[in-house]
C-alpha cells in the first residue's frame, strides 16, 4: 500500500493497443518489465496518458488486473480513477484496490467553483475511493486551481499520502507546501512532480520527492533522481538537458501521447503506437524529427557515459 | 426508426434514483407512462439531463431496457451515447438500438478545433452509430460552435435524422438551415428546439418541426406545438408564457436538473428527486420559489382554462 | 457619494451612437432623461452593456462628463472601469470620480487563479480606485467565482459599498451573504441583482435593495421594487411576468444589447441602435419577434393598468 | 513597409517600465539598440509580452514614437493593434504608422464562434488597419483556432503579408500552409514562428523565414537562422540545445516576462525589471533557478565556442 514515504519515479504507462483497437496485453507485459528495468519505483496506469476515458469498465479492470499480476508486487501500482460521477469513481477504485492496486489517483472535477467546493470534493472521493489516495494537481486538463493553502487542508486527512504536481508553472506552489509543512500547519506527504519531466531538477531541488511521468525514457528519469539525491546537480543537469529537446517535442498537448507511443514502439517497449480513435495523427514530418532527437540522443549519452 | 419525419414534443428524461443512489426502476415506469400521456411523441434518455456520465454502462444498458419495454413501441425512444472515446460510443449506442432505440444521438467532443475537425468528428461518429443519427448543437456544454453550412455538410449523411437545435442564441441559425434546405442546399431534417423550452414559439415559428427538451410540464410543451400548428400564435404565446416562470428556474446551469426533479416528484411523477454525486443541492428558498410558481401556474391554468 | 445605504433601481445605460459610429450626445441627454423619468434611483455607465471596452479614453470621459451634466446631481452615477491594467483602471475612476460620478464599478479580472488571488486583487482594485466602490459579481463574463465568504472578506474594506450580484444561479450565494451580515461575520453592503432582470422579484425576497441592470423598461423594474417592498409579492410577479418574455430575449448572449438598443430607439429614447463594430447584427426575423412581444406587452399592461 | 519577404529574427520587445510603473524610455533606448546590434531583422512592439493592454493609449503611442525615433529606419518595426473594438485598432495601426511602423500585427478576438467568423473578423481587421498587415495565430491566448484553409482565404488579400505561427502545436500547420502555397492555392507570405523559441529548428526546416519571438537572447536565435539557412543543422541544433533550458523556464505562462525581463536587466539590456500590475512577482527560488541556468549557458556557450 501506497504510504507518505513513498519517493522515486513512477512511471505513468500508457495502455497499449492493438492495430484493431483492442487491449494489447503482450505489449502490456512488456513494458510492465521495461519500466521496472528501467529502475521504476512505481507505476501509474489509467491516467490520462492511458487513455483511461476510452476504455470500458471492463477493458479498464482487464489492464488493471494485467499489469499487476505482471508486476507481482514488485513495485507499487497507482490507479487513475477520476470521472464525471462517484459510482463509476467507486467502481474502479474499488475494483483496482482488490486486485492489487497500492493507491488511486483523482483530480478534482472540472468545473467545480470556488476553493471550498474543489476541497469539498476531494473530501468526498477520499471517502469514495477510502484508500491511499492521490491528489492531482492538473489544472491545464482540469480548469482547477489548487493553492499550497487547500492542499495543506486536504493532508489533513491521513488517506492523502501523495501529490502529484502537475501545475504549470508549479515550482513556487511545490515550494510552499513543503513551507507549510516545515511549519507545522499539514503533515508531510509524498509529493511527485510532473509536467511530462520538463522541470525534473527543479521539482527536486524544492523538494520533490520524485517524479511521476510518462517520458518514454524512464531511466534517465531514474538516473537524475539519484544525481539530485547524491548532490550532483550539475551531472544531473547535463544528463538531463540531453533529453529536453525530446521532453519539449513529447509534451506538445494533443500530440504528446502519439509521439510517446511512436518513440516506445521505437525503443521496442509497446508493439504498435496505435492510439484510440477519436486522436491525433503524428505526421511524417512529426516522426522524422523525432527519429532525429532520438539519435542525437542516443549519441549524446554514449559520449557522456564514455 | 427514427427519421426524418419527426415531430412534436421528445420528452428529455431524467433518470430515477432511489434516496441510496440504485436506480428506481418503479420510478422509471411510472415516469414512462407519463410522458406518453401528456402526449410526448417521442423521449429521449441518458442526455446530459439524464445524468449519463455518472451511470456506469451496465446501469445505461438497464436503464435504456427498462424504458424500452415500457414504452413498448408507442414513442420512438433516442439514446445519448456521447462519450470521450468511440469505444463507448458503439457500446452504448449499439447495445441501445440491439434493445429497441429508434436512434442514437451525438455532441462533437469538446475540445475539437476548427470547423472540419468538427465535420470529421461527426462523420466518424455516424460510422460508429451506424443507425438513424440525432445531431446535438449544444455548445453551452461542448464549446463547439456549428455553423449552418457545417450543419448542411453533416446532413449530406443520410443517417443524420435530425438536429437537436440546443444553441443559445439559436434561432437564426435555425432559420438558416431552413433557408440552406429550401435552396437545396442541403436535405430536409427533422429539426426539434431546445434550450429548456425558453423559447418554443420562436423556434417553431422559425421552422422547428417540435422540441426535445425536459420542461416538467411537457403536456404544455404538447399544446403549444399544437396551438402553433393550427396557426394560432397568441393563443400558443399565452400558454406558454404561464409557464416561463418556471422554465426560467429551471433553465439556472447547474441547479436545474435538481428543480426539474423536484417537481416531477412534487407531480407524482418520480418517487424521489435524488441526483447523484457529486451534484448540487437544492436550498429550502429555491424550493420555496418553486413550490410558489407552481401555486401561480396551476391557478393561471385554471383561469386560462376557464 | 454612493453608501451602504444605497437601494432601488440602478439603470445600466448603452452608450448611444451615430450612424457613423462617434458618440450620440443628445441621446445621450434623452436617453439620462428618460431614465429619470422611470424612476431610476441611478444610473451605471460604461459597463459592458456600455460597450465601454470599445471607447478610446478620450470618449469614455467625455461620455462621463455628459451624462454627469445631464443628471446634475439628481441620482447617482457609477462608473465602470473594470481594465487589463490597474494604470487604465486609475485613469477612469480618478478621472470620473473628478467629474462628479458617486462610485466606481470594478470585476475580478479575467485569469485570476484561486480565491486568495481574488481576493487580493479586488484590495489592490479598491486602492487604485480609492473611492465608493462596486464589486461586480459576473462570473459568465470573467470566469471567476466569488463565494460569500470571499465577498465578506471585501466588505470588510469600508470603501466597497455596494455588490452587484450577476451570478447565475445567484440567489443561494446573495441568501449566503445576507446570511453573514445577520451573523455579524461582515458588514452590511448594499446589494442589487442583476442577470438582465430575470430574477427580480426573487432577488427582492432575498434580501436585495433593488437591482442594477439594463432592461429597456426600466420603469417596471422601478414598480416591482415599490411593490414588492410594499409586500405586494403577487401584484409584483403578475407585473413581472408581463415582462419576461422580452427580458428572455433581451439576455441572449451576444445579441442582447442589439435588442436592447432596438427596444430603446423604437420606444423613442435613443435615436439610432447603432452598436460599434465588432458586433453582432439582428435579424429581420428577431425584429419581428421583439415587435410582437413588444405589442402584446403594451396591450397586457393596458389590461392590467384598466 | 513590411513585405511578404520579410525574414529573419523579429525580436518582441517588453515595454520597459520605470520602479514607479512609468514608462522607462532610456531602457526603450538600450534595448532598442541591443536588439539591433543581436543581429535582430525586426522589432515588434506593443504585443502581449509588452503589456500592451496595460498601458494607456497616451502611452503607448509614446513608446511607438521612442522606438521608431530610436531605431530610425535601420529595421522595420511591427505594432500590435490588437483590441476589443475596431475604434481602438484603428487609433493604434494609424498612430502608428504615421509614426512610421512598418506593419500592424493583430489577432482574432476572443469569442469569435466558427471558421467564418474569424475570417470574417481578420477581414474587417485589414480594412480598419489598411496597411501591411501581420496575422497573430495564438490560440493558447485567444482560444481561436485558423486552419491552413482558413490561412489560405485571408491571405487572399494582399495586405496580409506575415503569418506570426504561434500555435502549441503548430508545426504541422506551418507545413500545411507551406503546401498549399506550393499547390498554387495561396500566395506565399512571411511565416515567422513563436512559442517563445522552443521550436525554432524545426520552424525553419518547415519552411519558417525567421522567429518572433522575444526570447532574452535574440542572437542566438539570429545565429541559428543563419546556421540553418546554411544547411548546418546539426550546429544550429547544438547551440540551440544550449538554450532550451532557458527558454523552457522562460515559456512558463504568466511567469514567462517577469523571467524575461529579469534576463534582459541582468544582461544590462534595461534598468528595471518591473513589471505593470497586477502581474506575477518572480520569488527568489526562481531567481535562483534562472542564475544557475544563465552561468550554465555562458559556460557551456564558451566551450562551444572554443
Amino acid at each position: 500500500m501506497l504510504d507518505r514515504s513513498a519517493k522515486g519515479v513512477f512511471v505513468i504507462a500508457p495502455t497499449p493497443f492493438l492495430p484493431g483497437g483492442a487491449l494489447d496485453l503482450d505489449s502490456t507485459d512488456r513494458m510492465t518489465d521495461a519500466f521496472i528495468a528501467a529502475g521504476a519505483s512505481g507505476m501509474t496506469i489509467l491516467g490520462v496518458m492511458g487513455e483511461a476515458p476510452k476504455l470500458t469498465e471492463a477493458e479498464s479492470l482487464t489492464f488493471v488486473d494485467r499489469v499487476l499480476k505482471r508486476v507481482k508486487g514488485r513495485i507499487p501500482v497507482v490507479v487513475g480513477a477520476s470521472a464525471p460521477g462517484f459510482a463509476q469513481m467507486k467502481a474502479i477504485s474499488r475494483g483496482s484496490m482488490d486486485l492489487g492496486a497500492a493507491g488511486i489517483m483523482v483530480s478534482p472535477a472540472p468545473g467545480l467553483k470556488g476553493d471550498e467546493a474543489v476541497v469539498s470534493y476531494i473530501a468526498q472521493a477520499m471517502d469514495v475511493v477510502d484508500g491511499p489516495f492521490v491528489l492531482q494537481d492538473y489544472p491545464q486538463l482540469t480548469g482547477i486551481t489548487m493553492t499550497a493553502a487547500m492542499i495543506a487542508r486536504m493532508a489533513q486527512d491521513q488517506r492523502m499520502v501523495m501529490l502529484k504536481a502537475e501545475d504549470w508553472p508549479g515550482l513556487d506552489k511545490l515550494t510552499a507546501v513543503r513551507k507549510l509543512e516545515a511549519e507545522g500547519k499539514m503533515p508531510r506527504v509524498a509529493i511527485l512532480g510532473g509536467v511530462g519531466g520538463q522541470f525534473l531538477p527543479e521539482e527536486l531541488a524544492r523538494g520533490a520527492d520524485g517524479i511521476m511521468t510518462g517520458y518514454a525514457y524512464p531511466e534517465m528519469l531514474v538516473k537524475v533522481c539519484q544525481l539530485m539525491g547524491a548532490g550532483r546537480r550539475d551531472a544531473a543537469q547535463d544528463l538531463f538537458d540531453l533529453h529536453l529537446p525530446l521532453i519539449r517535442t513529447e509534451v506538445q498537448p494533443g500530440l504528446g501521447l502519439a509521439i510517446r507511443k511512436y518513440v516506445l514502439k521505437k525503443r521496442g517497449i509497446i508493439a504498435h503506437d496505435v492510439l484510440r480513435a477519436p486522436g491525433p495523427k503524428m505526421s511524417a514530418e512529426t516522426a522524422g524529427e523525432v527519429d532525429y532527437l532520438m539519435g542525437r540522443l542516443e549519441r549524446a549519452e554514449a559520449r557522456l557515459a564514455a
